[in-house]
């Protein structure tokens, strides 16, 4: 793995960049600067309250001092790549960086970048290329020794990958040997390994997620597996279905953004009422694996005082009669243990 | 497209070889032979009552005449390539016959039929290559002029390609401009074009089925959409969940086999009561589009006589508070006047 990392997010960062946001706040790396050309000069402090500080800056040729790899943090609806982007992925291969990309194109079949890497020494690491093994899904996550936890949501980009990582972070301080499941290019690069669960043959969607409970589940006494989208989502709901079958969890943690109103993206599709989420994901699960709400994740990022955020948070719990908090703003602490 | 042709099903004709069957019975092909080495001799419409007849036969050695193309027709789970086909295939690509696979496994990437098939000048056509401009879904399927109808299951293997074809049929002898949108192996080799929705991209699923929904939906008055999987199967439901959010069907025609206990090939996995799935498929619709079961497509094969497949399908009905029928043993115009 690398040490030192740049951080590419230009012209998203920091609301736009929530694989950037993960990588800088949960992985192993070193983060020596974020590259936002309409930020340069500012501080990745003052945007991400709780993470060690770092420049932005406008260019690779603007990051001090020497990097080991080159982040791309931001992942554009349908994953392409941003030609812009091209000079500051040309400059780190040709400093000796590695790129790590978890975009749907893959570096590694860009002609130039296949051939710069190659002539320089470096790695193209592209997250979200599925290894060629994958297969259909066998029914049998739930025979691990590990209780299977999983986040669900009520829309992409509500901080299924955050409560994820948090209630890790917090099962571990309290003790429960916990460990990550990542589905998505952000929390395969935090953890360093996971099926990129969006990009594999929609056949395995299910078999993808199984694999991996099946390496971890009897090593560890409580898994918590990334989810995906939203089971109502008009393009990725797909994925959120075969993660919610894949996983045969025991618990969900339903996470929801305080304020949302339609999908993100899809404003013609309103978020139903939160309840109703509820039933349709244990109502669904139940088939394959019975599998209960045990507690929700409310995202108050857009509510600006507490005490607004706490009176949002105690509604969420009322409507999905469960325990809920919002886990960067209160702590994870209700929700391990509700899961526990 | 090709005229005359052979199809594969070894070991498997007539009861474990859907693709076979439905190639033989809605396709434009003049079938010459199937290959069953298990029951050389024995003649297509011996099981298959209503299609034009055919000789089985052991290999591609023994098909009669000539033959412009051999035809895989069946499909294991997982899609693997079975190795005792090897030889057929190899006959086949010789005797300067195209090769149509609907596999997981490629026939372009396997070198032996590649080299071979280049060199004798014939084509491969991996029917389940997704090709390379998919993206994901817009949420505009329910823009297009026609009527949507969708075909949903509560298992694999209950008849839902064979309910599109028979409902596209009987429209169109009543008059309807009705097209199939073909998401699965055996349905895109029957109308030659269409999207292997189980193979695309998983984030591309809905996306897939959008695609050809805005291809055809304003040249015709009534579309359906070949569903696959069920929405709770243990390994394709996210397939199953992605046509469904895709499709933005305004009516949903739930197919099932009479008998059916458990999920194929998940006993584990019970086939919960029908009107669960009513439940299940209208409320996971709703948010996204409005549709509701206004018909069912009861397979009554294993069901002797005529009088118990009528009773079970009026039970059928009962239960999902819509006509039904078998589309087979009793024809769809029930089914037709449910969606017009």
């Amino acid at each position: 793995m690398t040490d030192r990392v740049a951080v590419l997010a230009h012209e998203m960062f920091p609301d736009r960049s929530k694989t950037a946001n993960g990588v800088i706040r949960y992985a192993d790396y070193e983060v020596a600067a974020v590259l936002d050309r309409e930020r340069p000069g500012e501080r990745v402090a003052d945007h991400l309250p709780g993470v060690d500080d770092a420049p932005v800056v406008a260019s690779f040729a603007d990051v001090p001092g020497d990097v080991d790899a080159l982040v791309i943090g931001i992942a554009p609806i349908g994953g392409g790549f941003d030609e812009s982007w091209r000079p500051d992925v040309r400059a780190a291969i040709e400093a000796g960086c590695d790129v790590v990309s978890g975009l749907h194109y893959f570096l590694n079949d860009d002609e130039e970048f296949a051939s710069l890497a190659a002539d320089h020494g470096v790695e193209l690491w592209d997250v979200r290329k599925p290894h060629d093994d994958l297969t259909v899904a066998g029914g049998r996550s739930a025979d691990v020794d590990a209780d299977v936890v999983l986040t669900v949501g009520t829309d992409c980009s509500v901080g299924k990958m955050t409560a994820t990582m948090e209630i890790v972070e917090a099962a571990r301080d309290a003790g429960i040997d916990a460990c990550a499941i990542p589905t998505g290019q952000t929390g395969i690069m935090i953890e360093g390994w996971g099926n990129p669960v969006d990009r594999v043959v929609s056949d395995f969607t299910a078999g993808a997620v199984e694999e991996m409970i099946l390496e971890k589940g009897d090593d560890h006494d409580l898994l918590v597996v990334e989810g995906q989208g939203s089971i109502i989502h008009p393009a990725y709901s797909a994925v959120t279905c075969g993660i919610l079958h894949g996983a045969m969890a025991d618990k969900l943690v339903l996470c929801h953004a305080a304020g949302r109103e339609a999908i993100h993206g899809y404003e013609d599709t309103a978020i139903p009422p939160v309840e109703e989420y509820v039933d349709l994901y244990e109502s669904l699960a139940a088939p394959v694996h019975e599998a209960e709400v045990v507690a929700g994740a409310l995202n108050t990022v857009d509510v600006d005082d507490d005490a607004a955020a706490r009176a949002a948070v105690d509604d969420f719990a009322d409507t999905i009669d469960a325990p809920a908090t919002d886990l960067i703003r209160f702590g994870a602490d209700e929700v391990v243990e509700a899961i526990r």
